[in-house]
């Protein structure tokens, strides 16, 4: 039985990882923490925990949290990640980082994006990236693990086998994602105020959204060439979701038929990616870590069409995924 | 031509009163007002009003206000209002309130529901009430409208021809009230937080909505009797549109026939009321001044069923309905 | 380990109980019916299952069903399920029907409801029906169960324990529900058709809804008193959840709190029903099998309000906590 | 006054035509027709006509609407209008044809596309299409429009200019389109049905969808070279509202503000569409004539953003700025 903490429990992603531990035999939940005051329960912020959970919101630092759990959930934003994760792991801890502070390896790309100097570049490129289905090595048994961004997720799956098999060029990528709400966060604004965003969509961040270089620098990884993108994220009038719709340029001659054997033998093994004949839909796999995953190929362009959940697969889910791998569970615990 | 100016601009019954004002052929739009710095284009709060309406915010006082506009359409909150109008009025405009302000007649009930002293007690009692099916001699010509909270518009338009024609019995009265979220304003707030309250349903402020008095003392007027209700709203996942279900008493074994004959006599002229034999559907009402509303007797009850848009015939179809009773202009202009 | 049937398994309460019991451990799925040719894969009609289920949809009578079933799901329509059950139980088979068929006692109601004489009216009176917080003792080790009805587990849950405990009348219950678009089933039809039902809200099937007698005949059995109740639904835009409003007449000066308190001590140990302080959302107990309940005194009456996931509580989920009951397994297996 | 047809009304484009026709001074609701027997009033079918308009539908044929209607909105699916308009016209009446039939000017790729023979082949390639911005020419005073569809709408408004000017290549076009589910019409079927398609996200008819031929060829005469474009639709669960996010090669190092201009001049004096600097969301649109674009020039793309609502500027609305200028009434009478 290990003890876990979650730090940063107030939002949706801890909201979701929480409700998969209370289902993972192997798992105590023993410390929750939020800068809210007053310690109250966890339940009074998140009612779906009622009877559930009776685990109190702490106003804690790392030194306490360490005390009292061995592995740590990061549900905190970027930024401020940093701050915890070397006394954390200095203490012998496991993390599963939610945010983005761990994922790019170069300091230089993470200020371009985010705005600020990294505070651990020494440790940026060490941590394992939490997509077990191109790094299960690394995370198998892995201190800490950055847990990926829900865009990249549902992009880099459907794009990396392809690029692997050498089936598409690594330049002319286009990448055009569609999100719910819920990826927007907790924190109550006007673009996500309901009668705002309801019955509404619109794209938002084009040309700057911070998954881009994250998008870029894994499928480098994977195809070992460098990669050309344009990523443009859309907000759906949907809780969950995400789909992406991705167009590349295939190499040659390259048919439907070859795309799909490419993605079918990557996935053969993979617990958690569907490689279906259908145009998949997101409501397939809400409230699952399934990530299902088509393609087309369409006059001079293949088309992949990929689906998952942002909270699950695109974040809690994958955390236990990870979670599981790291400590010798089996991968699929409390996720099936 | 009137000028009107519209005080407090930026929120959603704010919108609406322009976009319908925009189609108004004796009406040009002279001043929008909000606290907001810079004066920003009215449209860049609006995207919807690009290149329709080249107003922009400007943070005015009454004076400068009555100085710019004939009529004022008062968009800001309760408790606010009573700064601007003694001013407006006094220096001879007329004024379409949209706020809770002057509705009420008595201070004290004013200030059991609304928590803080009355800013102009002495004008209470003498305001129109604008609910022209009921009040339309008070309103022609006048100075001054309060207009209607939104839940007692689909309320009292259901239940007053009833109470009136002696049908059904003045306590008793059991209002179910259900309303799409623009009714809770453009202030975010988790509770209209997108991913809290789409795909969710709940009541609130139960036995404490502000409207409650309000319906209270127009029922009691046109029955002339005390009357017992209970009040209770309900927050619906969708935009625009209230359906209040409402349980009366009959009185005797008054019939559904003998219901529907009292409420199509009363409403016959009504060019904004609709007795319809169907379940109405609050879509039959979006975007239009309409109510609609049905009866049925269901063992010792009458059910009535009214729905609106909680935006037009609950706020800014009302108004212009009233601006132009007072104005004397034909009153459906810009309605239909 | 059992062996477990669903039969009629092409809608969204078979696909919910199949989802459940994919997770229950001694449970082995191993046929799925309907009356599709060909045999399709269940996860044809049921993407979500692609790769977790491998059965096909077979179009089988009740012997076949018998032959390869210890337990079986009857998820078909009323007036089919008479065609099925004597041979299911004579083949000594255990079965939860989710259909109303056994659920009245009296076939004369039956008919006045359902419009047609009941099939199989000797049985009638002697399955338990389905709410173990009600009839657990009848359920346990039971051959066959009635699941209840969506809207009568969040009526009777709510009222239940107060009629039981006498603090309110048991005429004069004002019982206004509000259901999201899932109850009405799969079948395509105008009034579920998404720009139809989506953005509007409206009641239907008013004093006519086939849930009136079951609710009736339950709160009757708790009393032991005639009761008298309205009973109103309406279509709410949303996928799941039934909150349920229910205005109730107290006894004397019953309290808020002694209603409370009668709630809270009648569930006490029950592991689904969670009585809570503040106003629920159903968005709480969705894709989960909690009721959750509060209670207001306002003014003459008692309000309670009561969420549920209509499928879940309100169906399979109820059905898989019945299946634990019958069969002896702990009953919140695969629940939680 | 002109008398006003309906062929095809109980649709949700054709109650879209009738609700603007209803404000235009020079117009007369004459008749509406469809196949239902019994003549029922057309408020039965669409009640937001109740009170509105005392049409009765008729199930009539092309002589005698001819005979009732000096001008003829065609609602009517593709195939059948072909049965229609040689009567319509050789009988002097106007007619504005909502379906594809007569957009395509060659019968071959007709076939191709709709898979059945073209039945009025010959009259291909004469009738003018209904996108003012860019025929406006040959709409003012013509006998017959083709109302264009809705995708091809807001793809070709946002490109056409951009082709026009040079500045992007006619190969390379991917156009990704998102759009409610009104655009799928109101017959119910499985993927429209309410929880089927509500938070829920899909591509569908990927390189299949008939409106890619139509915009091949507007963007061809636009540009005067081979178009190369991919087209993916998909759909979002919302009412109304497409949103086209289109990926073009600019020519040479052409900038985001020669982009900006070139749309800025070509729409300088264009009633309906505005060149705005933010991210246009299609609730900016909804229920107006208008066409909201907007350019970015990400790394070696232009991306354009544009929105319409799909029943009003891409249908009904369009519909009714070709009558005014087919009969020379001012172009944005009943639009504004």
């Amino acid at each position: 039985m290990l003890r876990v903490g979650v730090v940063g429990a107030t939002g949706y992603t801890a909201l979701e990882v929480i409700k998969l531990l209370l289902r993972h035999p192997e798992v105590q939940l023993t410390v929750a923490t939020s800068r809210q005051s007053g310690s109250p329960l966890l339940s009074s912020v998140h009612p779906a925990l009622a009877s559930r959970c009776d685990l109190r919101l702490e106003d804690l630092g790392p030194i306490a949290v360490a005390d009292r759990a061995d592995v740590i959930m990061m549900c905190l934003p970027h930024g401020v990640v940093t701050e915890w994760v070397p006394q954390l792991l200095a203490a012998g801890r496991k993390v599963v980082d939610f945010s983005a502070d761990y994922r790019l390896h170069d300091a230089g790309v993470y200020k371009d994006w985010y705005g600020h100097t990294h505070g651990d570049p020494e440790r940026l490129g060490k941590i394992a990236y939490g997509l077990p289905e191109l790094f299960r090595k690394q995370i198998v048994g892995a201190q800490m693990v950055a847990n990926p961004g829900c865009y990249p997720t549902s992009a880099i799956l459907a794009l990396a086998p392809l690029l692997k098999a050498g089936l598409i060029e690594p330049h002319g990528l286009i990448i055009d994602s569609k999100s719910g709400v819920s990826g927007a966060g907790r924190e109550p604004k006007l673009t996500t105020h309901f009668p705002e965003c309801n019955e509404s969509l619109s794209a938002y961040n084009i040309g700057r959204h911070r998954h881009t270089p994250e998008i870029e620098q894994v499928l480098r990884q994977a195809s070992g060439a460098d990669i050309g993108l344009i990523f443009t994220p859309h907000l759906i009038p949907m809780d969950r979701g995400i789909l992406t719709t991705a167009y590349s340029l295939p190499r040659g001659d390259v048919s439907e038929e070859q795309a799909f054997t490419a993605l079918r033998e990557f996935y053969a093994n993979e617990p958690f990616v569907r490689v279906v004949d259908h145009l998949p839909g997101t409501k397939d796999c809400v409230d699952t870590n399934f990530c299902d995953i088509t393609v087309r190929r369409v006059r001079d362009r293949l088309i992949t069409v990929s689906c998952i959940d942002n909270l699950i697969k695109g974040a809690a889910g994958a955390a236990v995924q990870n979670f599981n791998l790291m400590c010798g569970f089996a991968e699929t615990t409390a996720l099936r």
